[in-house]
């Protein structure tokens, strides 16, 4: 069976996307705000204002294609974020954000042609900063949007060359300081799953119904510094020792709960002054542990914090937590899941629901109007890395659902969903 | 007892030179090549000018002040270094190179007053990047000119920021691409000790006979990037797992061998990609080891290297060294311990010989002419820290040996003691 040609300009657009901040080994690199991230914003805009949708951005530099429709009615939001971790894969994210546009772009010459009149406006979406390594938290334009963060102090947040989220959006040219988002009415997303789970079942679709419990924490490690040689070894004060220790004391915890599962681990970590003959008098490390059942997460960091008594009379440290972003184990709207279910039974496709370990931006969202959340297979669940990848027949298949989904909400079908979480 | 005025200058002078890159914290931050660098080692310039010293620099940013008394004779040098760690002390290496210049010039003073005739000329020497903190490896200036490291080879490495030894010491204009160092003779370094020995026992004066061996190497861990959330733990290739059980090895094999001791540490790493949410793929660490045994130096490694299997099982990593410096045991020259010993007790100072665990520019002349090497006690043994000090009686005693040491050397005294090491 040929592609349809709709289909053929999904794959075309998603090969030029891929261009953008492209690296040797087939993944991408466009951390937020970068110049290549400026690049496939501006793109991405061009892309929009050819179809007839009009772009802004608003305070936290998300951006918006909005296709308006009816008069002042809110807008149902559909879409993820274009950026990346470094040397990332090229669907987490930004295969959202294109099947959102494709599908809001379907259903405008789908209505056009049969004179169907939605009950509300579509706004695509391409959140800033979801992926948090150059600006840290993730999930940076969405928490803004849905009131989690507060905007000035987002704005002031600086990446390790002093740089602020304000400076770097304003130094690519997308931000409107006078910006106001459009007044949402629901919100559908979908992402690639970046784990093994579809694929090893076979299905074709995931629709997703709760979240992982998350904790994150940074950790400080104070010892003192010393010289690696002369200092005799009962006199030293050693942080890395220390933060070794810690890290080597996480993955015990997801070790000993394997079973439930619990993952958990380390890979982000500075250390001062990092010389190779003076010891670290101080290291910062930042800890993420997920899992579905929040009283096993809760009794790996108690088991944890407990465990650091001992590290610190090893390496006659100070281990202190000085930062914390958490997360429990939520659900999403049961109307939004069920309205996705039928969709995908509708299409004759295999599903299963799912949950989430990863967050997304329909996390926050979720909390604010009804949701719903789509994954599709990622091969080998490997994400975050180069060599991430996704059938093209997986892509079509999420944009078909998405597309239907999409549209039976801009039909007001999850009205009166009460938003799931907690806080809003 | 009032301190006489030469004694006074002295220490009026070190006050000086420690406000060069002063900490709060009493400490300094002056690496090498950096603004703070070419300040003080401009300022030193200025001193040696002064006091009728021909200031000159050789090709690798070495700095000398020359005292030519004696027509076409060779140089008895003597100095250390001036820069210092990030927030390291101020008596690390700037008190033997300003200690170097006083003896020089109370001997110029003298033999003028006395009518003495050297017969060897003297040269201050402020050796180029002995600390290896900004651009590795350590004794540097010293390496170059004692012919174990290539010239160009070494102009050409690179700081973290990608800036060139050649360029920084272009920067700062204490570097002369024809120079050509002084012909030594002869090599005397003071130093504080950096271990808490001498103050432990009341000593004034460590004479150094011998180096502890050393093994310093730099390990590649290797993993994958995958995301810390959703990926199962057993898909994981998490390289900084793999470096902490490294860092928590390197500790045990230094708990193990307590006894002989063995000083052992991991003080540098850095990873990639370091964001909160993907999995190191690599990890690079330099473990420092140190030993005043040879054999047990080579046993812990040899142990070391052998719990890597096990490391990599766990972590599932691959971990290969792709650097290595090492120095054996070895010893100073043993005329050169007589000579010091003599002048220490013809001065009635408590005094003992010592190995040194730190390496210092004298371990690399100790392998071309006729060396000796001083210590003076460091309170606490703290060093590279900001709370490194040693009592002004200390310095002065110090200074005082120094001189009369340095005027035995300059009348031939260590003539035809062969040079200590090996390869030279």
């Amino acid at each position: 069976m040929p592609t349809p040609q709709i289909d053929q300009a999904f794959l075309e657009d998603f090969r030029a996307l891929s261009a953008f901040g492209a690296t040797p080994a087939g993944g991408v690199d466009r951390q937020a705000a970068t110049a290549a991230d400026g690049a496939q914003r501006h793109w991405f805009a061009g892309w929009l204002a050819e179809r007839g949708f009009s772009v802004r951005y608003d305070k936290i530099g998300n951006q918006f294609g909005l296709l308006d429709l009816v008069p002042g009615a809110p807008y149902v939001f559909v879409g993820s974020h274009l950026d990346s971790q470094p040397l990332g894969g090229r669907f987490d994210g930004a295969y959202g954000v294109l099947a959102g546009a494709h599908a809001a772009w379907r259903l405008a010459q789908r209505w056009q042609a049969d004179g169907t009149e939605p009950k509300y406006n579509l706004a695509v979406v391409n959140w800033f900063n979801e992926e948090g390594c150059r600006f840290r938290p993730s999930l940076m334009g969405s928490g803004v949007l849905t009131g989690k963060f507060d905007l000035e102090a987002t704005l002031a947040i600086a990446d390790e060359a002093g740089t602020t989220v304000a400076a770097a959006l304003a130094a690519i040219g997308t931000i409107d300081p006078e910006g106001e988002a459009p007044e949402p009415a629901a919100y559908a997303e979908i992402h690639i799953e970046q784990g093994p789970e579809l694929e090893r079942e076979g299905l074709a679709i995931g629709v997703v119904d709760a979240t992982w419990a998350a904790k994150k924490f940074e950790l400080l490690v104070r010892g003192e510094q010393s010289h690696t040689g002369s200092t005799p070894m009962e006199f030293r004060h050693d942080a890395l020792l220390g933060a070794a220790l810690v890290i080597a004391a996480v993955r015990d915890q997801a070790d000993r709960h394997a079973d439930v599962p619990l993952h958990a681990c380390v890979s982000y970590l500075t250390l001062e002054p990092n010389s190779p003959v003076t010891t670290a008098r101080e290291v910062r490390l930042h800890v993420d542990s997920r899992c579905a059942d929040e009283r096993v997460l809760e009794q790996a960091k108690a088991d944890l914090f407990a465990a650091f008594a001992q590290i610190e009379e090893r390496a006659r440290v100070k281990i202190e937590q000085v930062a914390a972003h958490e997360w429990g184990n939520l659900a999403y709207q049961p109307e939004g899941v069920k309205l996705a279910l039928d969709v995908v039974d509708g299409l004759g496709l295999p599903r299963r629901t799912i949950m989430t370990v990863a967050g997304h931006d329909s996390t926050n969202m979720k909390d604010l109007v009804p949701t719903i959340m789509l994954f599709i297979p990622s091969v080998d669940g490997i994400s975050h890395n180069e060599r991430e990848y996704t059938e093209d027949k997986d892509l079509l298949a999420g944009l078909r659902v998405l597309t239907e989904a999409l549209a039976r909400m801009a039909q007001g079908e999850l009205d009166g969903a009460k938003p799931a979480g907690p806080g809003l």
